[in-house]
């Protein structure tokens, strides 16, 4: 019946990550009329019965251990990769080498050089590339950018990001790569998310000032004993945006009670933006458009007012999922591929979120102010 | 690889609520260890081209026009019906004569006493049946019904329940099956869920008086005239429950400013519940058994601990999207086809939804409370 | 330096409601440009002890254990009655027939007939009459009820009231006088606010289908024994209003986990309004005439812009106590007194509450809907 | 009756804090059980007509166009000045000079040096003394603070702080005395109160990093000009506390829309507190101590278990206001004159929080972090 392109997907790694990214492609598929037909080629894991199960539980074609093959091999078209960050880099150049175009998770490499490496070798070889922040994809958030863009706000002054919960609070849980000096820390891991949505927002940041803290000095090693960390808990940067406004960021994985506090506040001239992932399907809206008496914060909730949401339910507040945001994340992306809209969140992108995050950290480290590259 | 046995599906229906089922499906299949492996068998339509389409959208293998092919379609295991409601029992009665499992979209029909017919018929051909009452497979009203049943709240006393939304609010918005006397209105067309909710939560309703109110008379009739309109826009009902409780219930779909607001309050002699579908990854849990001074309603933000959104999420406050609550109803009907749990929502609860709207409703014309059988 | 005329209060009763008035006595003169000078001319209480200290503590001149005493000075002005309810009719009936203006605690008698006594008498002698519904003094419900008389919400079709505690939630607390079958239960002493609120908001209530429902069947006596209760926990009533809108209230004081849950929404063609006394320096409105896409409930905070809120703070967002609704209560009082406003809430309208009370109870004894007198 | 000593006050100002000062003194006395009795003796303003119509509107027995003759009077106790910031000091030497208690408007005195006199003569002449910082006085802010130095929260980690208005959002507002380089901008203005509530609540500050912005760098000089504006519209800063917590805090008078967020958040191993003055009578409490499944933000309303909530309000959720915050204040000052309990926010006190906001001024101005003596 269809006489649509193939796109065949090679996926390493089967863990959290990969299950999602499989449900992503399988939701974009239901959900919206992609351009390309997705085809679920080869998995790869690092056990053939691992790799084997996953094939048959995701609904692969094929299974391998060899990783290096499936990049080797002309019918698979893009390479997913959900394998170990330290991985990244490795892969990712590998199959940008072979032509084919590249879907990474988060971040991107655990140093903003290895990074650099990777958007540079993705541009120079024409394929096409993803990171994957899907935050961003939320509807709501899209509406507040449009809202911003669209001067609804009159011009922007302020902002004030946050991503705070509470999965490292207790000095109990075990070091892992999380807690890796090069690379980890809250500001790397869920920081970056702040740091995702201020520049989705506001555009640019031009300087920041960072303050990196480590509340938490060693944690159990696994083997009985405990081993020292040095990446912060708390994250968090004043801000100067290329746009002349200011603001602030924090990332923090210690705040306890918090499970998704992905919250932000912009305040313009003329009106005003909260949103808070909490409670991700509506938006806080203040304009000063509005009779004196009657003003206040509204609380739009999502629409199919609100494109893509109209591809999930016909109604006004059924609400998304958190899976929803990946389906949307992957729908883009194809468009991407399939040539009809720019890159939603490219290698490039990844490398400035890398950049902010690291000039952050030497900030703090530094205890100066830090300008950043346009 | 999986030896599982195969489920075919048999689907009549291809917009909006075909489309969720299948949706439904893909994601059951995906997100939960299902004991059955779903195959997308036929789907029929009206017209070969409308079924060709969706057979190729939505992945099915088979296309038809005869929806009494399919059901005599030895390979065919569960028919699938999101026809109109009109339909619902002649093709349910069918499928059932020819030893199928039924899946049907709510209202099962628009009588009670059709549906009777349906459920009695199911129940003598020893076939699993199911309605779609999504809200109830929300992993935070699951949460309050066992908190209710472990007797965190104490002995219940009181209940108010709603569910209100303001599709029908635009008075030359026009006439359409949803008014037809026979099954339409806001009490059977949302009111419903209110009431599935309350039953799902109290056990019963013993007794009820109703109040349904019809406030726009007449809507455009699409040929240029209006039409009389004879059903409620809300319905509402004083409640008796068999376990001693007493409450309210409303339907209500003209709630200017309304979306989704199917909410509940439930009291006991030890604490209180609160939710809102507004909001529907909380549950709003309040218990005398703080300590003075400390008490207030707490947030409960969905999370693992409440079974199956860790199917869907391995992290708290990601939230579970309206598409995933459908999911989880398809998981919980083939869970039942395969003997490992009973049906969680079958066609004799259908036929006792039906039958409450139609006891408040008659309630309501003759002005007097109503008994309902147990 | 004032000329004003003095306003001399004699005040029967010195406990919590005593306090309240001389407190709010206090603010408004304090808070308000009040036409007329108070004065705190003799309180009078059963005992000389509690008379003179209550005297001393409130700034009386003087004390007395002869409250008729008082009533025959000619040197006072009102007669402002806190005594227990059983009392209020003798007291105020006393008053009236020396001329007095007299101020009285709701409900202004337990009875509707001994209330109607009140107010004829008040009327034929013309004073001026005030009874305490202070909740409706809040100055953003006076901008619900100017929202909704100026069309903002277009025509009303819809309203759900409430006034929901929990103070008799616990079975072992006492028999008091607010269980007296002659006055008592929650829908007289709290669901009587959610009533004056509706009637403020939409106007008269034209039929009533009433639900009054004792939960809690006997309560110690304060002898050792127990106590049958007659009167209803929970008092609830479908509405019919004289502007062609319906509705629901509900009284309920065992909604454990609730300290003041008198709330409202309002629905109508063209907007809707949310209240709650939880919140009470808010209110919530949605109109249809935002954009498409931006529409939703906005969070209105009390200010300058919402009189007499300037009154007492000069910025927004400093918000007021409940103490200072009851100056704004007394305020109003002075003023209609002055001739500069009509009465705000006089024995007249106190007699309709008792009314619309006594007839929900009618009609659920009676099981029957019960039209009401305009 | 009562033998009380009576308290004689001399006030300067009849402008909106003196009005409040006023209405503090009289709602105390009502509410609480003061241990001296307050006498409205003489109030100074600069002309005859001002001071004669305050001293009738208000109450005060005698009225002067000398505030040095009222300082001189030895009728008069204490010294209350609601005049100008930059007459604060003169007055306060003056009233100290002579012995008398004073009681001041925050900010104690525009710079801390200046404070830093007061509150050395005020502790050498033995006065005592009192800054208005009235959010302080919030029963559910000292019920934060009770639960943080109770262990509740486990050890203190993290800390966001936050003062935000809107009522210098508008570019086209005039410069005033708060746009003074010497004692103006956000930070001073409120910020200041976000810093007091800080330490208030975890102790004291060790260590800040400042960033304070100028946006609106000109505003109407009220003669047809502009006039150069250089203090901060946004002030924030890092913090770092003595017990080893971190944080932040802002002080924004340009956040379009906010009307008084004075907000914080805590969190600690074992709980976090969440406040907004935008719901003053509410505080969020999460505690691991609940069980899994079961935790969440629970909102603890104000009651009578969160003393002094039970001196206005015998029942809970009833709610304080803003006023009812000032008679706190007084009456926690007038407890300190009469020996019974420590002055809750002295000239010592005062002079902390100026030290605190030029440090953060002068740590953003050399763009250093600074430490700050204990």
């Amino acid at each position: 019946m269809s006489a649509k392109r193939k796109l065949r997907i090679g996926l390493i790694g089967t863990g959290f990550m990969g299950k999602a990214h499989v449900f992503g492609f399988a939701s974009a598929q239901k959900v919206f009329d992609l351009p390309l037909q997705i085809e679920l080629h080869t998995v790869a894991d690092v056990t053939e019965a691992a790799a084997s199960r996953a094939a048959s539980d995701f609904g692969f074609a094929h299974a391998t251990t060899e990783w290096r093959r499936m990049i080797d091999n002309p019918d698979i078209d893009i390479i997913d990769i959900t394998a170990p960050n330290a991985l990244h880099k490795e892969m990712a150049l590998a199959a940008i080498a072979a032509g084919k175009h590249v879907y990474c998770e988060k971040p991107l490499a655990p140093l903003a050089a290895d990074a650099r490496e990777m958007a540079e070798a993705a541009e120079a070889a024409g394929v096409m590339t993803q990171v994957g922040f899907n935050y961003l994809c939320n509807p709501m958030i899209r509406l507040a950018k449009e809202m911003i863009e669209a001067g609804e706000l009159g011009e922007i002054r302020g902002y004030r990001g946050l991503h705070a919960e509470d999965y490292m609070a207790d000095a109990t849980s075990p070091f892992t790569f999380r807690h890796d000096p090069a690379g980890g820390g809250a500001l790397a891991d869920i920081g970056s998310h702040a740091l995702a949505t201020a520049e989705m927002l506001l555009g640019p940041i031009s300087a920041v000032m960072g303050d990196c803290v480590t509340m938490i000095g060693e944690r159990p090693d696994g083997k009985g004993g405990l081993r020292k960390v040095t990446v912060d808990d708390v994250g968090r940067a004043f801000l100067r945006f290329a746009n002349g406004a200011q603001g602030s960021i924090e990332g923090n994985w210690i705040a306890t009670g918090r499970k998704m506090q992905h919250d932000f506040e912009v305040y313009g001239t003329k009106g005003a933006l909260c949103f808070s992932q909490e409670r991700f399907n509506e938006l806080h809206f203040y304009t000063t458009s509005d009779l004196p008496g009657r003003r206040g914060f509204r609380r739009i909730e999502a629409a199919p007012d609100h494109p893509p949401y109209g591809r999930f339910c016909v109604a006004p507040g059924h609400q998304l999922g958190f899976n929803d945001l990946k389906a949307i994340e992957v729908a883009g992306y194809i468009a991407a591929i399939a040539g009809e809209a720019p890159e939603p969140f490219n290698f490039r992108k990844g490398l400035r979120i890398q950049t902010l995050v690291e000039t952050i950290q030497h900030s703090s480290t530094q205890r100066q102010w830090k300008e950043i590259a346009d």
